[in-house]
């Protein structure tokens, strides 16, 4: 089991005039669940991010999310690993219904030098651990 | 058992620069909570609000609320029933600790005249229901 | 002169179901008049609210407010200045229609002791400077 | 001239706890700008995106964008016209400085039927009108 879940509680501040999640609060949704995913690897949850940039993002709207008191799930995984870079998958689903599918591009970031570095040895281990290859 | 309790998941999107969720989104948690409230004494979650609208929120900051897996709970109740409002009482807290605190006016009002109208009979008698009157 | 006025840009963003603006999005103007109008005292924006904390803020609502390109005003002034606090009024208007009132209450704060702490003699200066007092 | 200029407003909310726009908002400002865009072209703002909703959004982040009063530009440009749906492009940028681009595929909707439809004559020369195709 290479999928992380994070359960995703909408909030009527989500939904927009036509009722509707808004576009916008997709990429929420998954940046929430990215943080989660990260974390579980082992970083803390309010650094998830440091020393990683997010360099792309493309994300497909399949059906739209309402705003209800169950949660949605949010599936996270690594579907590659590269030298510097890595690729993480995301589907925000419910049960066997896809709602949206994201791509993100996510790299080792240098803070301090302010450009890209390789990611550690320590940093590909925990990843390759729970590749997915796809796409 | 009077207090309605709403479990409010904190996002990473709430955080401001200063590492604390910001101000602002304290009143999305109540608006959360309100919701959800209204929606458990009997009304439709999407339209909990229609036909009632804000007039006043009146909110105490006591503690910095921090981003964390475990939500906090956000309790809300009925303070006072009047001919055509009531007063709704909040607080977002975590066991004995309160983190904040807020009153709120509800107005119920009377859309297609855009002005307020008196309560009926079976709204008066949902919220006397579960009154717990407060300073 | 001394209320400060800030351009609010309302967003598609801030409007909910109903199609107003949503109440909560109504301190999210507040809070960006209110770092505009301390940073126009003499802060940096970015650390604006640093050693500064809102202690409590109450709003009115009086008219929706609804989304459209021409900016709505925010007035903030300065309505008390006390020993380690002050107090802050503002107004959301278009000339002499007033959408809502708050009332916030600043409280200077020691970052490090994590406590409350007089304001310095040139804070108090910069505020009394504008002080327009009020009920 | 083709491109269709939005100027961004930062807000302080936007921030996240890293001192940069979060990366969520960026979808945000492309959404505003988009609807501004589409509303030029002979729309409501209102319901600048009824009969249309947007399929895709792929996102490239290349420089991180700061709190400051002066407003960002989003440039919005049509890049192709289909049968039922047509691409966006946008860019945020300073000048000559991009801080970053994005492509949406736009489809025309049928709300009633809840599928694609073609888009309509007048729809068509609207956008073919200021269509600059790209890559």
């Amino acid at each position: 089991m290479t999928r992380h879940r994070y359960d995703c509680h909408v909030r009527f501040s989500d939904v927009d005039v036509y009722g509707h999640v808004n576009n916008v609060k997709y990429f929420e949704f998954y940046q929430e669940a990215r943080l989660a995913f990260l974390s579980s690897l082992g970083r803390d949850p309010e650094d998830a991010d440091s020393g990683l940039v997010v360099a792309r993002i493309d994300v497909d709207y399949r059906r739209p999310i309402l705003f209800r008191p169950e949660p949605y799930a949010v599936e996270t995984w690594v579907s590659r690993v590269g030298t510097s870079s890595f690729g993480l998958q995301c589907e925000i689903r419910d049960g066997d219904e896809v709602y949206s599918r994201a791509k993100a591009v996510m790299v080792s970031f240098d803070m301090a030098a302010q450009r890209s570095r390789p990611l550690s040895n320590a940093e590909r281990a925990r990843l390759a651990a729970v590749v997915e290859p796809g796409e």
